[in-house]
């Protein structure tokens, strides 16, 4: 992922460096397992840990060259690694990776690798959803147009569109917590997962220490259907971004105005037009959704490897297991900032409510015309006339609003009083329930 | 989809009779909870139950004709459906659709099909689930070439191949199941989800009639990330479909031959050749994967709607909802009975086993060499070079085999008598730990 | 694809009916092309096409069920249609597809209803075209305030946007073009594409009989690079429906107005709402191009067959290809007649253009300041300032305009006499280009 | 993209040192153009010419890295560049960029990059061209069996199948050259397209000098539709890298073993299974093929933008034209060292071909008997009745071939004498037009 979009923290997880520390690790801890276990003798594996435990600790960017190498002659990175381990531990290297295949390793570290980037994004998601709750009860009874079709429809208020998005982000931290949960194994089952050079007690041991759970079969490789359901979880967040950042980016519009991200100062929105304070943030967060789900395809077509294994995965895994946990990583931190400095301008949702002259109060004047007797056709062409007669004299100053081009049909005036029809469109009961909306989504577990 | 993948069942839930049965359904329920809550007449809801019942159950194909023929005046489809039944259930259906918007009726239905078509595919895989398992249990011990990258690599039994793909639509079986679960709620909220109109225990209501949840906060529609998480998980279960396809194509392979799709008496392989016996099965399977799979995107694209919702996914919706779930009905029943009825050579896999003049034991000669105190770089180069020269020799007449040119390099030699290079690549210890394997896969719940 | 988004021309070159009468002219052709060079006696060319072609011509439903159910023994869709052809012309039919595998027949039908389906798409192309010329050159200086970021920007003109379209869908339209040539190509090269029993005259008979060119080498298949590209150009186009759509369905956007889609009489634009009037087509347009798109993803991973083919292919393209056309068509046709309704109201466009007390000519007043010796930044801070000042008293009743409060600042004032920002800032800059771009865009070829 | 998928000379397309030279190389020609229409005075556009030209030629890492310090303040790219310039042209930096947008320099630099990428990739493919042409006319005879579904089919030859892969490449390179036409132009029109404050002669100044075509209407930006149809082009060569690699893939299966990568000294295929040699170049690329693939969902999103234009597609081409490019540069390149270096075993492809008693020569049988006055139907049940039993009989020591079971047929032998059977399954007709072939693959322009 380009520098722009990464975050020092996730970046970590996917150094070259840090692959190789947990490479070590999974290493030392077989090694410890085969040890106890007889297969190795014990001065072996606490050689490999006294001796290489501080040289991978302190890998450098020069050992990661040398690492390089040693992979252009043997053209395997495993391999490279552990001479370059071996050429530090000595004599008792050669009971490192005893049984192993390369992928007990490679796959136990991606394991190790995802999980902690699930965990960051875990925690993202709950900045994110602090400030989403946060803004929801601040804005809990600030009344806003809702639209449908981009189209004035009854009021709402803002706070229920920010508890609708708590609502989704609440899920997708479910689901990326789902997806923690199926990447977290560990197979340590040699080159064709039968376990034939090395004990199920190894691969016991090394997934205890690490925090994950032992496959129940693997065929050299973790199978992918893992992990292509762990980025299916990041992509249908990103989506979740998406529509929180459409939601920001139509707010922001000229003609609408009802909210706009923050604007720093010195910040310029234009370099011609000066006036120019563009919902940039938001529009960013449409791009990086983009980006998280696109990552979703090639690992779906990671997952029918060809028999015990081919390699096809890999390089789709070296730039998408970074790409998508970074990106995603970086959309959420930014999304929250997003939330956090949100300006709202009630006035302006005020404003916009009242724009179209009552007209989207023509649901509740319907019902009061069946429950007062009259048929649901006839109430339906009554009340949508009266809306066109509004709608077309918008901006005609002194024009009929809603309720009195609707009174104004005798066909109405003998089923309602103009005091029956008030009643029934009194904007309180818009909102009598938002109470027990937010009781739902804010207090479920 | 197209009729040569579709089966009745699952199309029976997506056929417009059905969806009008579901709408019906969805209209009564409410009526009657709204007349309990004192909303509208008794009379009304149970006049629309009585009369409208029976007007849906037996809802005819010309039926369906009238109700789009009035569609095409309103240009909107459940406005002409509430028209239809109005004409059967006459002046008490004014009281039907009360307060409610499209979408309430909309949704819940699509809920209905969903949750529906997943209890289909549910049941599906428990089809596929025990096919593996019955080949898994009756070749646990039939050995076979394990092959990663394409090429042999160390023994393993064939039923640890079906125990791997059993363990997968296991995995699977529980993403349909989540998904099942994401989707199942129910919204009966009114225009902009604020049940400005309609009281929240009609929703409680409908939903518990139907089985369903009621949605915490929908804004006219249910979030549709519900409905993205659910098209990834078949997603996913169709990839798995793929990876099983894949295994069986390899294995019918002209030069591999050790399992065969079932050929019926009567079948043709091809128009020109008549000797052809193709993999049409697993390939059909694999493109059936390629189209589940393509209504993932569309789905994530689906769920950024405008504002309280746009009508963006519903043509969307409208094919992929039936094509995903029929296609994959029919990907999972087919894959079924192809497990079921595969045969399987176990001598031929025995012949392969044996191609490669012992080369496959490599590892555990590595291990017999390091254990014997030669490094592990040594013992690499040893026993590479052997196995490149059995390899070469492969197919002529009177060849040395791995063993013998293994033991012909004096280092190895040296080190290890012949009697216990024979005990270390005794072929029992490939398979010693395969019970426990199938422990793992067949008794975890 | 469902009815609902099915056209009867389109759907007529998928129907099974069609596809039988294909397959009977390409091995009728091939049978005279074979006669001719003696490979078949003249008169099994003859018999093949006197008898046969009348039964081709008026091959029903109940036909088609015939060759289903013979296909259901042999499992194989080719020998079942010859079978049946069979039984119809008699003995001269052992000399039909002599030599010819499956796929010379089912590849060349394919490549003859891509391009017709093609010349239908080009076909819709040119209306649209049509469609958004007249409405260009009507609304050729309509002013409207551009847009980016949703933001008002600078004024532009209804038609200059028309023209953007306009030109997308020109490149469209060759890209359609260009795709169909693509597809355009006949196979007749026997099992793996030797013509080991075919000879090639009769691939160049077939061809030009068709208007095909022959395919230079196929392996018993034609490559499948050729469909994907297909796939790519109708995805391309798709997205430009869509570009065109969300403009209409931000212009309707209820604080937007500028332009509505033409509303029915009777149409009914929401069951709760009645004053409702929803972009529903273009919103069905945002959906439609989302379904075809995602028929480009499976159409490359065909690509990837295996040696001289595998039939993985099959079933996608047995849906892709009927799927992905009749959308596109319907969705240009929907799309034309949306911009041949279009409902315009350029007095809106006039009010929007005007709401933001004029700072969307901030950049002109840049341009006059920094030309009359200001630096570029101390004029854009002074511009962006006036602006802001601007901006925020919007909606307040007597609030300076953009001009007064830039001449309010003594920095501005010491540069510009009002009349020289007034010149500076004069409408009529903005379109003395325009009739430049109309050259450009409609008489370049 | 990962350093280990980047060649440099590609990457240095991307860096952010030649995006500011692109940045600067516009502006100055603007400059220039507008100097000459005497729009700002010709000492400006001299000054930086002469004072900008080495500042950015010369431009370093911590020149780089200042001007991502003012963008922090700014937080606008371009103005941070534009800032960072005038710091050291001075007085004469207020003339640059005049009139014109940010879009207008960074979408005529995204043009001058990808076109520059696109002439790289021209290159990559030529080379892959020549090595696929120089390998097929070595094996232009080289008998090899072809197989659809993985079986085998008939006699092809090895050239053949190359053949196959350079008509594809070839139209690869014609689809690249195509998409690079497709995105070669530039738009300096100004902030909605309209050239109000920068005059056609200026993009027309520019445009040439960059070797571009101006962009006939823009809308701020250069239209997405283009980009989407560059990536598409990408995508549909990398699918074709996928095909490529599979077949080798397969060719080097231990079963098959007919051709295998080469396999450098020092190589390791295995860290656990010395005897190891695994096609990993190849298994690479079909990685690659995926993400390349991958990249083109998201340029397709990015098409629709908002009115004149949002900036939700910037994100996703910072991470996509590079990724792409340079991917399939990386992949190309490979490519072509595995096809040049591909060791091929015409021995091994011969004992294939054999492997299966003659059975792949059952179409010529067929096409004797028929011709022998056999009904197809009869035949075909001969012929499929013959290859059953003798592949059933495979592997049997002393079994009979398929020409033997066919004449122990009375049926058969009733038409056939043994001799006329054998002329009509005589090898050689299998490849007599394979100059007719390769004329029209390599000849072609």
């Amino acid at each position: 992922m380009v520098p722009r979009y990464t975050r020092p923290e996730v970046a970590a997880i996917w150094s070259p460096e840090e692959r190789y520390r947990i490479w070590f690790e999974i290493e030392a801890l077989a090694a410890e397992a085969m040890a106890e276990a007889g297969a190795i003798p014990a001065e072996a594996a606490r050689d490999i840990r006294e001796r290489g435990g501080p040289r991978a600790a302190a890998i450098s960017a020069a050992d990661v060259a040398r690492i390089d190498e040693i992979e252009r002659t043997t053209r395997h990175d495993v391999i490279a690694f552990l001479t370059w381990m071996a050429e530090g531990i000595g004599e008792s290297a050669r009971f490192m990776h005893q049984g192993m295949t390369s992928s007990d390793v490679l796959d136990t570290c991606l394991a190790v690798q995802l999980t902690r980037a699930a965990d960051l994004l875990v925690t993202d998601l709950d900045a994110l959803l602090s400030a989403l709750k946060a803004r929801a009860l601040e804005h809990k009874l600030t009344p806003t147009i809702g639209r449908s079709h981009g189209i004035h429809a009854e009021p709402t208020t803002f706070g229920l569109k920010l508890a609708g998005h708590y609502a989704e982000f609440a899920r997708n931290r479910a689901r990326v917590a789902a997806a923690r949960a199926e990447v977290a194994t560990c197979a340590i089952s040699g080159p064709v997962g039968t376990f034939a050079s090395v004990h199920p007690r190894v691969e016991a041991y090394v997934a205890e220490r690490l925090g994950l759970r032992a496959e129940p079969v693997s065929t050299q490789v973790i199978p992918r259907d893992r992990h292509a359901a762990f980025f299916a979880a990041l992509a249908v967040t990103a989506s979740g971004v998406e529509r929180l950042a459409t939601e920001v980016r139509h707010l922001q519009r000229s003609e609408v105005r009802e909210a706009e991200e923050f604007f720093h100062p010195g910040q310029k929105g234009s370099s011609a037009m000066p006036h120019k304070r563009n919902p940039v943030l938001s529009e960013n967060l449409t791009g990086l959704a983009r980006l998280v789900r696109s990552h979703l395809v090639p690992a779906l077509e990671n997952v029918a490897l060809w028999h015990e294994r081919d390699i096809s995965h890999s390089s789709v895994e070296r730039v998408i297991a970074p790409d998508a946990t970074i990106a995603l990583d970086f959309a959420l931190a930014r999304a929250t900032g997003m939330v956090e400095r949100l300006v709202v301008y009630p006035e302006r949702m005020k404003a916009n409510l009242d724009a179209l002259g009552g007209v989207v109060h023509s649901q509740k004047a319907l019902l009061a015309l069946t429950q007062a007797g009259m048929s649901r056709e006839d109430a339906y062409a009554a009340v949508q006339a009266a809306a066109m007669r509004t709608w077309h004299a918008l901006g005609t100053p002194g024009a009929a609003n809603f309720r009195d081009h609707l009174l104004a049909d005798p066909a109405v005036r003998a089923r309602l009083e103009p005091a029956a029809l008030d009643a029934a469109m009194e904007p309180i009961r818009d909102f009598m329930h938002v109470d027990a909306i937010f009781d739902r989504v804010f207090t479920e577990v």
